[in-house]
């Protein structure tokens, strides 16, 4: 998961283009990076680590100018991360171009293998360069052109910002996997991965941009432009929005695909609460991303609601882990259990999702430690039988825990004492919309995949 | 507000002193200090900042040794932040020397000036120098008689540790104005200000160290010595720990002077809630304090509990403020509203206290503008009326709100709709001790100083 | 000006290249970096400033593998440094591949242009991104022919070097304009611009590498080709080295293009002593690149030689420059005249050349402060009076004071009381080889350009 | 050996003082540190490193006011470097107080066991903290008083400033061992170690500070002190400066005690050669230092000068040494051979003098490895006998190969064909000053100290 963030027009476009990346930084801590133009140069500047680590005040006002556009990366696997980092920036025959990517493309490494047959160079092993590369072989004229013409070429997740000197252009797949907003401020028109962004700085909510959509943004003003066919969703669906953003990646102050976060987390709650009943004593939620969800559930099921988890908020990327010699803290530093109100209790614990198991053993070993005499685990997604190919970093299916163990079986190994999952339907429901179930994905607990990731990209020509 | 860290006999002090200050790290971020010995000679790094910035792997392996004491500061006022971090360290005639002190001394100008009249040379404007240079002329032949004889020369509050080569010794004042407890760990023992410290490292909580107890631990063992005076306590009090520990500074998984912070705050809002009821559709806390006082809020008064206000976890010391001329954030960079909870709804808003009063006001100015019909601020401490004297960074009096403006003044400053605090009697009940009134501080919210501040040291001679 | 170094199959290949580099310290001080294969995958770490501030102990050791090539900058105009240091690197159809040139192409804009129009994208500014993407769409099937293929369309200098996974290239161009030496070191191939990196490191010189020879060095040992056509030469020459390599850039110690550089600068001193003679009481040079030249004057001319300026160490790039309201300090800082023996004599001061003649101003109203009587300059270079396009960063031909002024107008603009330049015939001369006047470029002081640098490419055809 | 810089009436004090220890910077480069008074307030910046690395823009600007010291710290053992840098700075009863000294006081450990038994604390482990010590128990009423009052109780070397609120005193041991000059810029007073500060920043000469003067710098002009009894100098000495002043430290652009350095070192080289004739074919000198005295030693010899070793720029503190698995590269980092005037050659090398006998040693091996047939080694002082203890950190008596092995023995352990020394009176005659011998300590070459290092201070009364 990443967040993107852009702006047109104003004059203190990097200053809020970094307060913007700030509020999206729960989408990725690794590395953050914000390009801006004065006139027709590009400068970008891309940091390892979060936004308020990798940028001072020398540095934002090293980028001069009116229009910017900024990414935030999550934490992946693999060792050179400043070279992945985004904005991604080149120098091609149209001058200058910064991209900003949120999702995944598919059938990356096909595409890759055909633009180097034709003598294309990478400068990094991002999936979002293919897209520069067809951009430096369209024949469009515009920035707009260049960049439907790349886009028409691929598959998969993209909410997209491009930033060169003529203009900025905003995209959304068609089948929407990833958000993407627009807002207005002082005049000037921004775009961000999620609400909250607008809320800190102040910006307008205009809309959604909508699933298959490109938006083309000069100083003559903001053109909608729907360039792609209709793709050809399965199962009766309008388009494939991810419901993982509401489980667990959105702030909860956002509103997520028209709707409120915190609310739906809620919501999930209560139904988990009557799909999953239990006489606890005290509901506790995995904080930061459970407690929406375990309010709904306390509220639901009328047992009391408590923080028994406290989160630390000063264990950041640089700690240092404890030598060897020393006991193994695990997951201790980030939480710390408050045993008077666990101690001797039937406790029921409400995270957001369960994905390895790994996670939830040992905050079920620390809460068991600190007294509890039962421990009920209920979690506000179904379980995550399938990998996603859109954007989300999940891990492989056999590391899914719940591809291979049943309830009962993943229950054992965590080491609770009762474990239920929202259903699919429920979670659906809980979003307060009667046609969730034609807008949203949920391959990953039902490996119903709205575009095959397997399936190779046509032999289009690519034009030379 | 400061911490204070220390372990005496274990191959990895450096390193649980680390973890340990991680764990106190809400009592301040202004910097952090470790000090170990190997042998004779005393190593200690000092760092501004917050512990997991200032140290990293191979600053905790250069601080080499088996007994160590750290210390975290508050942020405070005043610009040369490195010269006054601790543990201030010496070398005196009897050697190496290291001290770590949580309080504030009383009448400590007074005594600098004495001591610099014989000749004393500061090196840093703590108070707590002041205690080495009265041990440096002590006629003590021991590190623990030096530490007797000059602690029984000052009044005013300290938690504090020595570190020589000879041993440590950990004290508390004759009134226990701060808290220190003491534990053990693979035969170690440990003291530090909180008991979440301990839970961190897996350390075994022994007891509190006692108001005017001195303990003196070398390789032979520990030794408890009660060398002061009891002290006058005023209005039968037996000793005058500091209420305000509960209430706002100590983390909510810690004892507190032998009860639950979590509990008490809990229990709080319960009578907050009776003291002060008001008809509202959701109770939200200010957080990370105010939530366990609102939970309390939330099940006696039946209101919903909901989380309005998030937290961002990102916002550090090194943020850039947004330049002038953008609009100011204030607030909203550190807490963000969930305006669809908030919006058209009776709020009750839960604060742990309430001191200036600027900050409520921009809370209440961001949840009113999120939408909310009528903002009732409810606050779980009475109104603080009294400065500190006794180791609390609180403002002068002048700044406090409750010293000039009645509840209904105070109520139209920060432009809520009501406003109702906890009363004195309702906060010590809330600790769930029948002995409370005897055994607390409320000095801030009562004027009744257990020492007087203003008076003079006495002209006791000073060994030369 | 830049310097290169690599080495191919040493198991300390990136320490020695670090070594190495230090060495060729005096080519520039930009920018370094070194780029080293393990197995196929290419690391590559450059740095602003010089080797031993951008480098430590834990970057080399992460340089893993047996092969490297490095990499040293001259400062230039310009802001994006760290963009345009080198090594180059890439990943192309054909895997990782890592540049590092000396030298300067002609005719970069027009072929940078070509390549755009075809789709190409550029992550640089330099001129040697040209020859990757010749390389990428090369149809040769190992490294070696991709880089014959690539180089045999440019035009201008290079002495240069590449890495890839299946082997390592050297190459200079045809013209030979710029340095490359090869050696040997406990059965490694080692390549650099001087031979005082061999020195260092005690490797053996082999001999250099000839003018259009490309060499390549695989596990099976090192083959040599000249694969370009003989250019056509003009005047008779055979090729067109650098004569400024011997003036000013190559150290003393090293030896270049044969011939002991030290040695040829005493011998262009004993020369421009008979060429100018003057009767001065002391022969003095200006630090370090006139010494050798000064002590040539000083045996030649019977005047005693003298150290009259001393050079500081320590004023490195991070200099702060003092504030506007305090004098204007100029060269004083980095060179001090010694007045004892500059007092009252009549000083004879011998520069390696004079470009601009604003530092040379400088240095004369430094020695003329201290008492000189009368102050003549010797200068170990003629006129320079043509800008360089083979990788001397010379100024514009309007900033070459000897391309408007004669020498008695410059004698006065510098206010010295004689000035004279060692002839081109004598400088070319003391490279003691009779040979010199066809082996040698001297279009900065005659305009006779070995190419013709307005001379566009031809249009042949990118393969694609 | 260190440096220090004083300046008082300057509004550019902080800029003037880091430039001027910039000039100083050959006599130390451990640490550096400036100290300035705004109104009553000391503020003082120590860095670790040489000046130029240690301070930037943004450290000079915080050191507002127009008075300032500094000071820069030879390298010596030990860790905690930042601890004993200079200026040291206190409070002490009389305000805030800044000290920097060059030179060595005897019997500092008695010293300070004595103000321990009083209670002193000490924050370094300098001996010039001792002062500060006795001044704060002084009953002087003025800081002129305090320092006289101090000065008088101890024995040994020093040049030292002084800075308080109230003005600032410079002052020099009767026994004048160590430099200390008085200059004057746009009517301000300053204060250097050498000259070649002066000349820097364009101040104009004075006078030095005499042997045994104090000078009080206030508001209403500067008064010159005699307050201390004539030391009883022995051998018909009327003071005892450094000789090695001229033979090693001075920067040879300075007049050291009334003389140029420069010239001395000339004239130090023709008697060299007269002592220590030898049939060579080339002079070299040891860079820089011996540069001078080689110029000398080839006049008078009429063998030819030539400079054989290069003298890198770039190998600085941080230099990442080779690791193990590759030849040791020793002095060859710093010192590079020029082969080619070695080859073959009967070569003189010319050193400014011979300590422990290891650099030597490798410096002849890199010279006979380069070629040289016969190599000579003249030495511009006499054996090192005896260790200094007045401010120069000559190694331990055992260490100095001349106090326990013949010059043969010398020789055979550093592998010369032949070794001479100058002469103790030819070093001093080339002072060019009769009075030399009864000016110039040489205890180092002859072991007749000054002041005898091993008596204890007198039993004197401290105040209290």
């Amino acid at each position: 998961m990443c967040g993107v963030f852009g702006i047109y027009g104003h004059s203190e476009a990097a200053n809020l283009t970094y307060l913007g990346l700030s509020s999206l930084q729960h989408r990725g801590q690794e590395a953050s990076g914000i390009g801006t133009f004065r006139g027709d140069t590009l400068k970008v500047v891309r940091r390892q680590g979060i936004v308020s680590e990798g940028f001072n005040r020398e540095a934002i006002d090293a980028l001069a100018g009116d229009r910017a556009i900024g990414h935030i990366r999550y934490s992946t696997s693999g060792g050179s991360f400043l070279r992945n980092a985004q904005p991604l920036s080149v120098n091609y025959r149209h001058g200058d171009l910064a991209v900003a990517h949120n999702g995944n493309l598919l059938g990356a490494d096909t595409w890759r293998a055909r633009l180097e047959e034709l003598g294309a160079i990478f400068q990094s092993t991002t999936d979002t360069e293919i897209l520069i590369h067809l951009m430096a072989r369209s024949h469009g004229t515009t920035l707009r052109d260049r960049v439907i013409d790349a886009l028409s070429r691929v598959r998969g997740a993209y909410s997209i910002l491009f930033l060169g000197a003529s203009g900025m252009v905003a995209a959304r797949d068609p089948w929407g996997y990833r958000p993407l907003v627009m807002g207005e401020l002082d005049g000037a028109t921004v775009f961000a991965s999620e609400t909250c962004a607008f809320s800190l700085i102040g910006a307008r909510l205009i809309r959604a941009v909508e699933p298959g959509e490109v938006i083309w943004v000069t100083d003559r003003g903001t053109e909608s432009i729907f360039p792609f066919e209709t793709p050809p969703h399965s199962a009766g669906r309008s388009c494939s929005q991810c419901i993982f953003e509401h489980v667990y990646f959105a702030r909860p102050d956002s509103h997520m695909f028209g709707h409120s976060v915190y609310e739906t987390r809620v919501r999930s709650g209560r139904i988990l609460a009557k799909e999953h009943p239990v006489a606890g004593d005290i509901v506790i939620p995995v904080p930061d991303s459970g407690i929406a969800t375990a309010i709904g559930y306390s509220e639901a099921s009328n047992i009391p609601f408590g923080m028994g988890l406290i989160r630390s908020h000063y264990v950041g990327r640089t700690f240092i882990e404890p030598s060897q010699s020393i006991r193994s803290f695990g997951v201790k530093l980030k939480l710390s259990p408050v045993a008077d109100i666990l101690r001797g209790r039937s406790v029921v614990v409400v995270d957001d999702s369960l994905v390895r198991g790994t996670t939830s053993r040992k905050i079920i070993e620390m809460i068991r430690a600190a007294g509890a005499r039962e421990i009920h685990l209920r979690i506000g997604a179904p379980p995550v039988t399938h990998s996603c190919f859109y954007g989300i970093d999940t891990p492989t299916r056999e590391e899914l825990i719940a591809s291979s163990k049943s309830v009962e079986e993943t229950a054992r190994f965590v080491r609770c004492d009762s474990l239920g999952y929202i259903s699919r339907e429920g979670l659906l429901k809980s979003v307060n919309d009667p046609d969730a179930p034609a807008r949203f994905c949920t391959a990953c607990f039902d490996g119903n995949y709205p575009e095959d990731p397997a399936e190779e990209p046509p032999r289009v020509a690519i034009p030379e």
